[in-house]
């Protein structure tokens, strides 16, 4: 990102017709896109792409969760039919989906819109072993980074997080224990939707999993193969794939949350290229938000995933642009700011 | 709005591919635009019109604001310009505009795109004396609810409230006051910016306005005549209006809030087609919305007015309704939802 091109969209903050700061979070973001563009005003980013990434997980062998694993498969042929609920709010919003297999663990049929990029048929129970081996980890990241790569070359100009992996809040509240340095029953919460008996066995399972595994935030990959999932992975890879196409990312959901965590520990310089989406019912976006030091556009207390956070976002994101570039300043409209 | 429909709503959000109340607010919007449809799926509203109205106040003479007053008139002309932050908004959410001198105090000359419709030229100064007349606050609520029917009437399907008018915030504690029955000093701030000084002379300068006026929340257009503005008049109009026929309506700000509680003090039964677009940060939004029982959908800490909360809120609105008529079930999906 320019510090130049951010510069120059505050100074023009400041004489556009409105009252100073007055336009809160919008200017921050707009200030962003315009230090990412490297220009001021940025251009409007008008071709999303929401990348969602399906896997699934070991550890739902120990009860984390009600849903049974076939519903990775079932919602991934679900939103490749148009069905989800981040197929409509994308719709609306002008996004288009790329649906990526990085892990499921079910079989099915060969079906349009779906990419299979399949890494392993899940990751194994971290609760008696590494998720997954380091070369695993690596490959599903370079899947991440491959599919931002070609987003942004079929012409892309901003990228959005989805996701869908039952069993998928667990190795994320893993991921961003170890990498906020907070505790894990601080950053883990009850996902789709689980009571106080499973909530208490989702921590449990998942400190156990770290004593075993001794996940090491110096070591990125490694701490990802020992707790993370293969979803998480290939995020991560696609937030790494943003900034290294300069392109702006907006984050949805805890699992996003996790992999932004992963990608900036990898690349520090990614951190200027990630928006907010949407605000955290689940615990760990907050504490996850706070380590990256971003402010989400949204709170309209959804804890479904999917993407839907960050689509719901992206006109707000787009509305911050176009302030910079469509505004009149004082001086246009003959009003003496004082 | 339709019990019947409400509840169908309600029922059909149970059985979509989602997770139970995992869309948060966007299922408690969907269901209100089903009850005020009175159909389910409710159709999307695509048409909204944002009632823009523009007024002055006497009681600037008080030194409420550090704003001159001419300031209303050249932003109602950089509305009609384009070049206002709410246009911007607008273009992008594909709502139009209609802007109406309600009670600009400054002379200009006629403008193409602003409509007039003046009542007076301003209130007169609450601190000594009641702010407009009986008669003149009729007229100007008679302007708002006649730009609703024009509006609805032209092809409106969804109306969104905007105003512009230097000291208006001082009007809106004052009213937001009398009707939730909330202290003038929890009720009132700082507006589009002022200092601690400022802000103590406001809160001073309201309740010495309403100890001597009286405004009586039984009465609502004896507490509008007394304490009020012209805009918010002609807001709670506009509010009413969209009631009599039947369209949702979203609130921008402080100015929206006191307008709105004013039109439910009037007519109880408009506050279901009440929406909150954005939070407070005004206190006298958070009490009204209190008040109104409602939740805002946006917080992106604007503190502009114009409108500009109510059209980013405008897409998360569209996009409730559309989740109730594109979204998936769980039997279409083949899902076993247990």
């Amino acid at each position: 990102p320019s510090p130049e091109a951010l510069r120059l969209a505050q100074q023009r903050q400041a004489i556009l017709t409105k009252p100073a700061g007055s336009l809160g979070l919008l200017e921050r973001i707009g200030a962003q896109l315009a230090a990412i563009a490297g220009s001021c005003p940025p251009p409007v980013p008008e071709r999303g792409v929401v990348g969602v990434f399906a896997g699934d997980h070991g550890v739902c062998a120990q009860g984390v969760t009600p849903w049974p694993q076939e519903v990775t498969v079932s919602m991934l042929l679900n939103m490749a039919a148009g069905g989800a609920a981040v197929n409509v709010l994308s719709r609306q919003a002008g996004a288009s989906l790329v649906l990526t297999d990085v892990g499921v663990a079910s079989d099915y049929p060969a079906t349009d819109g779906v990419r299979d990029r399949n890494v392993a048929r899940g990751t194994r129970d971290m609760s008696v072993g590494p998720a997954m081996s380091r070369d695993e980890a690596l490959r599903a990241l370079t899947v991440g980074i491959e599919t931002a790569d070609e987003a942004v070359a079929a012409g892309a100009d901003i990228l959005l997080t989805g996701e869908m992996g039952i069993g998928n809040t667990t190795a994320s509240s893993a991921l961003i224990s170890v990498f906020t340095g907070v505790g894990v029953a601080t950053v883990t919460g009850r996902g789709t939707g689980i009571d106080d008996d499973v909530l208490a066995r989702k921590v449990d399972v998942i400190e156990a999993a770290i004593a075993l595994n001794a996940p090491d935030a110096s070591d990125p990959v490694q701490a990802l193969a020992a707790v993370g999932g293969l979803e998480q992975a290939a995020l991560a890879g696609f937030i790494l794939g943003a900034a290294r196409n300069r392109v702006p990312i907006i984050l949805d959901g805890v699992i996003a949350c996790a992999a932004a965590c992963l990608a900036v520990a990898l690349a520090p310089e990614a951190a200027g290229y990630l928006i907010a989406g949407h605000a955290g019912a689940e615990p760990g976006i907050t504490e996850a938000l706070r380590h990256l030091g971003l402010d989400p556009l949204v709170d309209l207390g959804l804890r479904l995933g999917e993407g839907s956070g960050a689509v719901l976002a992206l006109p707000m994101v787009q509305a911050s642009a176009r302030i910079l570039s469509e505004m009149a300043t004082f001086e246009d409209a003959g009003i003496d700011a004082g």
